[in-house]
């Protein structure tokens, strides 16, 4: 690793929801993995570092993806006929079940990883499956491609068919022992994943409860996704007052541990108070909302609120991995909400959603998804001259159609300060 | 062109709407330009006919786009945070005006015309701008690119900028010589075109109700698509019942000559049975309805109510040309639309989409967008082979990845029997 060098180009990021900062032909300069300023020239103490110059190109922060099923990326585009509990059914569980194959897992995980690794985003919270070994696959080939993610080996003991279920003690133990196996990797780190509730009895999710406090692992799941799902969570936990409470009282939601939720399309307000107080991370995944027929989160009045939230694909809910696609899947399901929803709160503009694909959801990682000084220097270049137009563009134009023409690839990325392509 | 020849590969179509039809590795023969049938093997009256064999590939029917502005695609996918009035002042009318200058015409609507050829749409219907030579170069252009598409010089006289405004006088003798100059193309016809009721005097609009009778020509516009339009459409036609009406009393709203009208998010019971009556054709355009806040037309029940519905990609309101991504939008937003609005109508499906996006919109230009015998042979080959997976697709679900997940480029291209590359 170049330990101080520059980046040179367009320089485009949200240091707050809503606010485009734009640095034309500017100079990012990191030292030890961070950045340590935007110049419009090289100050003398940084003449003679690398530079690696981008001339006219776009530099964005790289993308956070706060939720997405790598064992789901084989099957991403099929089956969306299908409403959320049958799609599990007929989809998610038979092919998460072949991940027990380790062969079969390395392939999978495999074309996974490139394609992450091909993508604009530099970190994500994924769910592997329930299966120890082939989570491990995973987070090897990631730590490989020097990708900073969490993984989760999932949990799940109840309300699945036989191939795809632990007992509780099978589930407690496995991640006990992935959990301690894990603490050798570079980049890449473990959260814990009970899947959902619907698929965690108490005793697990107790049991995990205590191995959070016990190793401070960071932790993700489902919350208030689905109609059907909600009320299935209201049945099976008949002393909780909204679906998070299920989480809460396994000391599973947020506090100490950083905490993120998919979903939460149908939060309630106690819900939402309690997600505020707690600080969970809220991971919008809103092509998955319109696939699954779950519905539009109300994501303009969670920020409003003080929420945290970041955007996820939710492969293979969600068809895409693209964060610009979840960008403007989001600002889209944002305008139908207020036309059709909720007339007294806005749509979403551009550099909100962009805030939420970079600093809103770098926030579960630390000081990541800005190029303000201290930031973790992640970042994309984007070449949008394969976009034809008659028509002169300010950086701000290029930017949009960049993310909502483009497909979605850079032609550079680095991590950390690691320059990864 | 080859008078009699074969297609080998998959054939996918959808004979009536939601009926997908399967022919693996099946020969489609074509004869003067329209489908003689598909046939596992060649009977023996076609053998030695020439074939092109696409192995494994997938064929379906070229793709019909029923509404889209060639004079926007230089703008696809920038001012997406305003709404459809705003966007309309900032954008489009600015944007038309330069197709005053012919030279900028010619280079603007070659990116269009080389973008369209390239896509899987093989016809269209097409908004010029109000500029006569220039419609006249756009005509040129997809004439000598072989796409049967209708295209219109738009009509507007009223609400409009000084930059981009026609007297009622001029706007009807311009599109008088403009349609005597249309006679001489071999694939592209001209059609009426009146922007919507906001650009056109009453005036206006009795004329092309004349011209329409005189010349005979299909005819195209906007209805219902936005709640302010429609406020505004009611105010300066207080003699009107419902949106419609206005096309209507000017003899301009289906019947002897074929008609389009885009969106129809908000027509009532009164506007839906005149359009069922007169067979209106609806182009459903469901991502520039979201882009620019007009909400979800209630497709699913105009397809149960009988009604004749294609679909459009609505450049530049939509940003995407591909109408791959305007059949997953329409999905998406029937989903959204069913669990937000109206429970009582389910989804669209894959198999509907499809069909909108073939017979559906196709049948607007004749016996289009079928594989049954006697259809124009439209056909687009696509490779999926790029597309990593490890599992084993059947057809139909292969059929899915492409359209969700591609970036809906074909491979080769015919349009009524003539191969565009």
């Amino acid at each position: 690793m170049k330990e101080t060098f520059a980046l040179k180009g367009n320089l485009l990021y949200t240091p707050a929801c809503g606010q485009l900062e734009q640095h034309p032909q500017s100079y990012l300069v990191c030292e030890n993995g961070q950045v340590a300023g935007i110049f419009a020239q090289l100050p003398e103490r940084y003449q003679g570092i690398p530079v690696d110059d981008y001339g006219d190109k776009l530099i964005l922060p790289g993308l956070v993806d706060l939720h997405v099923h790598a064992s789901q990326y084989a099957y991403r585009g099929l089956g969306m006929d299908m409403e959320l509990l049958e799609w599990l059914e007929c989809n998610a569980f038979p092919e998460e079940s072949k991940f027990a194959d380790l062969a079969y897992a390395r392939q999978a995980y495999g074309i996974f990883t490139d394609e992450l690794t091909r993508s604009a985003t530099t970190r994500a919270c994924i769910f592997a499956t329930l299966h120890r070994p082939a989570t491990l696959v995973l987070m090897e080939l990631l730590d490989r491609a020097g990708l900073p993610c969490f993984v989760g080996k999932v949990n799940m003991d109840r309300n699945s068919p036989d191939i795809l279920r632990e007992t509780t003690e099978q589930s407690l133990e496995e991640t006990r022992l992935w959990l301690e196996q894990s603490g050798d990797f570079t980049h890449v780190r473990p959260m814990l994943t009970p899947r959902f509730i619907p698929s965690c009895t108490d005793e697990l999710m107790d049991g995990l409860g205590r191995l959070q406090r016990e190793f401070g692992v960071a932790m993700q799941s489902h919350l208030s996704e689905n109609l059907s799902e909600i009320q299935w969570v209201s049945q099976l936990c008949p002393d909780t007052a909204f679906y998070g409470q299920a989480y809460e009282r396994a000391g599973l939601f947020g506090g100490a541990c950083p905490t993120v939720m998919a979903h939460c399309v149908w939060s309630g307000e106690a819900e939402r108070a309690l997600m505020k107080e707690n600080g969970v991370f809220i991971a919008h995944c809103p092509q998955s909302n319109m696939n699954v027929s779950s519905g539009i989160a109300p994501i303009k009045r969670y920020l409003l609120e003080g929420q945290k939230v970041g955007l996820g694909s939710d492969v293979a809910g969600g068809a895409h991995l693209s964060l610009f696609r979840a960008m403007t899947d989001a600002i889209q399901c944002s305008k139908l909400r207020w036309r059709l929803v909720d007339q007294q709160t806005g749509a979403l503009t551009l550099p909100e959603a962009l805030y939420m694909a970079t600093k809103g959801g770098g926030a579960f990682f630390g000081k990541v998804g800005s190029f303000e000084p201290g930031y973790a220097l992640d970042a994309v270049v984007l070449d949008d001259s394969a976009l034809p137009t008659t028509r002169p563009c300010t950086l701000a134009e290029r930017l949009e159609r960049v993310v909502y023409l483009s497909d979605g690839l850079p032609c550079a990325k680095y991590a950390a300060g690691r320059r990864l392509f």
